[in-house]
């Protein structure tokens, strides 16, 4: 069997610029899914990477860990998959396999797992990722697509709809309805809308100024809307919400919005933020509001 | 009924100097209960307030916060108390009694609570803390001391054993052996060792030399003992923690502590910090471990 030639659109520097790239995909393993990409979904951590923000990238990189796309070729042992099947793959494509999390179905958590792109698979060639022409990927980290579903949309849920999509799984047992905040309108942010009206939840979008208020309220059906920049509503809202999924991508001032949450509140942060961010634990032990501080 | 006269001891300045102090207590309220201070422990907020560390201190200012004493008049409704009783007082005695979190028990929470000393009490006077002859307070606030407890001892739990004893009370609720870290062994710290392990924890005291470690293992009986400037024991500890609980009452840095917890992890900081501290959303969220990251 031969190496398979790809091209991808890969970053060569921390200029943002993306340029075409040849490259091999390993032989098709006994448990590996090789397909087609179809599309690939774009958020801002691809955007650290490209640009190095976090100061890990390795370049050339191919950057895409939304990927949806159409099988064609499996290994031996792979059963679960047809030629022609519509499938994703998310952040991850490999882990140790033996770890508790491993054996406990969170891969995603093992200390040894391997990134869709910018990792180093088993064979010790760097993984590429979705803007790429083909993948191949071990059947565990593949997904099939519902035929329900869009596969244009189904791509942006990989990383961005899990994402928002996992805390509020994992945080919210309550009964009574929970009252939202959905801070920053990006893609984690929107689809986090989407999720927390789902769930039931009662939505209030957080943003820093006016701009997205009909986006939130009109088209995607959040329940309130609130602007950080005005402290009289901020005042007003002190101390009203359940959670705050926190989807901004850049340093911002905690404080303010941890004196939104009402007891017991969990401020969720999913934004991979490049700088350190700060909070004042004496304001969050002693329980001072932000806002209303002297 | 005449105000009563009291002599505390006051700091005046951030010197750190505690002088004598007159001044009066409130006339007795029909809820209120009296009493001898016996007893009153000191913490590192005590320390923060008297140096204005927290930049919120008003002076003259008696400290103390962790109150035993003996009732010597009560108050006309007063019941569950009668004189003699040996009763304690920690770090709130008052709040606003009509909110969601007072109906439910849990006053501290309150936007309006009145802390023990640099408060001002519902009559506009400032409040003034145990290291006084005597206080005069609202019943709600004032718990009684049992018997086989000496009231030496009981002062410490009222509010350095609560901050240990809550979180651990609140975020554990596993069936399984608690691992637990410790992090300082100052008062807070010393009481978590005990409560922790009198939970049925897995205690391991984290601490930045070896000086404590036969006060850890030999005299509080903690199961195991880690140095956090030794990086080849911190490396070896890297995901083997369920809680930290974290004492420190100065800025240190969070990423190479949160690295030691596992999946779901906790870090408790109860330490008041009087400067913000930093955490790294990208190491969180991406899971990089602090020790082993390139």
């Amino acid at each position: 069997m031969e190496e398979r030639k790809v091209i991808g659109w890969a970053a060569r520097d921390q200029s943002g610029h993306l340029s075409p790239y040849s490259f091999t995909l390993r032989e098709t393993g006994p448990e590996d899914v090789v397909f087609k990409v179809l599309y690939c979904g774009m958020d801002h951590t691809d955007l650290h990477q490209i640009r190095n923000e976090i100061h890990s990238t390795n370049y050339p990189l191919v950057p895409g860990h939304e990927v949806v796309g159409e099988v064609v070729e499996l290994g031996s042992e792979v059963k679960k998959f047809r030629v022609g099947d519509i499938i994703g793959v998310g952040c991850i494509v490999g882990s140790c396999g033996e770890c508790f999390t491993c054996k406990s179905n969170i891969e995603q958590y093992c200390n040894n797992r391997i990134f869709t792109y910018n990792g180093t698979y088993k064979d010790g060639r760097p993984t590429q990722g979705g803007f790429s022409s083909a993948m191949v990927v071990h059947q565990k980290f593949v997904v099939g697509i519902p035929e329900k579903l869009a596969p244009e949309q189904a791509a942006p849920l990989l990383c961005a709809g899990v994402t928002a999509y996992s805390p509020l799984k994992q945080f919210n047992r309550s009964d009574k309805v929970v009252k939202a905040g959905i801070l920053g309108l990006g893609g984690v942010g929107h689809l986090g809308v989407l999720i927390a009206k789902a769930m039931g939840h009662h939505v209030t979008v957080i943003s820093s100024s006016d701009r997205k208020r009909v986006e939130a309220l009109e088209h995607l059906g959040a329940d309130a809307f609130l602007v950080s920049s005005n402290s009289a509503e901020m005042e007003q809202a002190v101390s009203s919400l359940d959670y705050i999924l926190d989807t901004v991508p850049a340093v911002h001032p905690l404080q303010s919005y941890l004196s939104l949450l009402n007891v017991d509140g969990k401020l969720i942060i999913v934004g991979a933020v490049p700088n350190p961010m700060q909070f004042d634990s004496v304001d969050l032990i002693l329980g001072m509001p932000g806002p209303l501080k002297s």
